[in-house]
């Protein structure tokens, strides 16, 4: 890892070196995109087999997965991991149960009561990748808050052949039916609905780019989604205190994950830096993904900071989907975080933590987007409605005030509903 | 208003009827947003300048209104104007004091503590529309919520000139700046920053169809907007104890905001909606925007329902902007009423209350948006994070159900990290 440092930056530098790589998709996926969106609109089922055949090297005899084969899968899976998959979920649960939202209901003066409620969101579509390592943790991401906050119909397409893992998950979450349906065309079926496929209002996960290039198109014509992509990406806020070793396994959990991801050491400590490079090299020698977390170092970078304020400030300023503080006392920093997705504090917090089984969500803003963005949550499976309701004193006691505001905004017939309310109590 | 039975229509003529018109941004919109995104791109204020003379005819001494000009506005604003202002102004705090996000701090399991944080995004910009009605009110609904939230920077932008209510307004909420700048201009001045504008992190408030589609604009850019935007629209669900003359009110209420508005009575009542209908053609006489109203109301529908069980079917599956409801017990309907903005309860509930001064926000989603976008509220001005501390004990308690699952998920980096940890507590 390239190490700098800090304040020997020009302003222009420092820029440069939080800035992240341009991701927008090429004209050649754009195109591709819309092509499976057209076969998909017109063809609908059709189209998933035919893709199934073209991209997945499958003939599909179904677009559903069948309870014969989602028993089967179970069996297939070692009792061990059963259960670290049960122990993941009751953390999980518990974290988001606690997220439910409170209800407003308060009175703003007396005889107007407003309120706030929520709903859950109706029918949402959870998309699951395929490729070698079945992402069966981002499945209980998924499925966990849906099930909780309680919406209506909550499907999952993932391109076959779909892991054991990910079967016996989604059922184990409640997910009612999962669609032998990968890429970009999983994402228009459930954004349109097709015979088999139910449509849905809002789609949640990771994908590559076609995916997420479906996803960006479907926005555009009304289904939401969870957030944004970008590349995962950590940085670790550390000083003398922290275990090199510690803090070079936390990156190399991030390089590992593609050549694309972002991974950031922010350190008033020159000594620590020079060591976390020692451990790197060290633990690289041991690891499968070795050329991949390579390729993703090569690009990364270690700041020196002249101290752990210095180190929050950059922190804020590149705004990382993971941040790891390992510092002698990370929780006295927490209050001058502000743009993270989500916090790591202390030696024994790795992210592997938060991404499997702490309880957290790992489905996080990437890219900086946690400057605006949230963490995936409860609150993003439901939404919130206002509620007024006025009784006729209220009523009386705010209208010259809204009389008054409707004609300085000459909407007359806003003014004209309480005149004639007002006549008929007078 | 055309009136349809519902239970006479089939499926196809269900889904037509509720269809809302396309409102996709025409080729000359587009282009035209990317010469002025150019435009503000290469020159900056400049450009600022040069587009105000361009399309507000207007010579601009300055592009940020002066302390002294906003005194001068305050002084020439009625007395009882102000106060109305400061009335709304009182109970749009209330309510959203009241959705302070509850912060949440547990253990999942024991030594394994989990927090969601919730800060406030940094820098908003709020945009206010010019036109011969000064939205002073939409500056209420953007800027208290963002001061609650406690955003660090506040700024707005309107073209010139700007009403003195305005003026008045944004100040009273506490906006630091306030920019002589509008149209997609505006947008992109904000999302970029120039050297008198400030670049904000998210943009919130209405539009044209030219700041409508910079802020799509933008959006693909990494800058956050409130939510996307289409024409206002209000369903009203009345029974034959509704007052035809209050339903007509709100119904000419939302016709008079444009004629693309949309409105909609669900009514299992025949007897009210010709009333309602009797009572339209009476109040329009008296209407300065009778044209407009009219306008919409031709393109606006009556279905009788079989019974208040349908109606909220067919309100559900529209998904109004606003919804009000005059039944003899509206109250009783408010759990089956799944996708609204916001509901307005009751005979003297009018929109107009909502629109200004019961204390909700009346920046809501529309164009169905309602099924997965919430209302307005504190929420949108902040982000939430999440945070985990585990103690040795926590970790250790955890780390087989985590190196399990990492290694299933072929993430041995991710397993690596807990590894190592558990090799140095042992």
């Amino acid at each position: 890892m390239q190490t700098l440092i800090w304040n020997t930056l020009t302003e222009t530098e420092k820029q440069q070196a939080l800035t992240r790589p341009a991701i927008s998709a090429s004209d050649e996926i754009k195109s591709a995109v819309e092509n499976i969106e057209n076969l998909v609109t017109s063809h609908g089922d059709a189209a998933l087999f035919e893709l199934a055949e073209k991209f997945d090297k499958t003939t599909l005899e179904s677009l559903v997965v069948s309870a014969t084969q989602i028993e089967q899968a179970s069996k297939r899976i070692p009792a061990e991991l059963k259960q670290a998959i049960q122990h993941a979920k009751a953390n999980i649960e518990t974290f988001h149960r606690a997220q439910q939202a409170q209800s407003v209901d308060i009175e703003t003066q007396k005889g107007v009561r407003c309120q706030v409620v929520t709903r859950p969101i109706s029918r949402v579509g959870l998309y699951i990748p395929g490729g070698s390592a079945p992402l069966f943790s981002t499945v209980l991401m998924l499925a966990i808050p849906a099930k909780i906050a309680g919406c209506k119909k909550i499907v999952l397409c993932s391109p076959p052949p779909i892991a054991d893992e990910i079967l016996y998950t989604a059922n184990l979450c409640g997910v009612e039916t999962i669609y032998t349906v990968g890429g970009a065309q999983a994402i228009f079926a459930m954004a349109k609905g097709t015979k088999t496929v139910v449509k849905v209002d809002k789609i949640f996960g990771p994908g590559n780019a076609f995916v997420t290039e479906a996803k960006r198109q479907v926005v555009q014509k009304g289904t939401a989604i969870d957030m944004p992509a970008g590349p995962s990406e950590v940085l670790v806020i550390a000083d003398e205190f922290a275990d090199p070793d510690f803090v070079a396994s936390d990156l190399l959990s991030q390089a590992e994950h593609g050549a694309d991801s972002q991974v950031i050491l922010v350190t008033p400590s020159q000594s620590l830096a020079e060591a976390v490079n020692v451990a790197l090299e060290q633990q690289l020698a041991s690891l499968p993904r070795a050329e991949t977390a390579r390729k993703a170092l090569s690009h990364s970078r270690t700041f020196i900071a002249q101290d752990l304020a210095q180190a929050v400030e950059i922190s804020n300023q590149y705004a990382p989907e993971h941040l790891i503080v390992q510092t002698e006392n990370p929780r006295a920093l927490l209050d001058s975080l502000d743009n993270a997705g989500s916090i790591f504090l202390g030696a024994y917090s790795p992210e592997s933590m938060g991404d499997y089984a702490s309880g957290t969500n790992h489905v996080l803003p990437t890219y900086g987007y946690t400057k605006t963005y949230s963490s995936l949550g409860l609150a993003d499976f439901s939404k919130r409605m206002t509620v007024q309701e006025l009784s006729p004193q209220g009523f009386k006691d705010l209208a010259k005030t809204v009389e008054l505001m409707a004609s300085a905004e000459q909407l007359d017939a806003h003014k004209q509903a309480v005149s004639i309310r007002l006549a008929k109590l007078a």
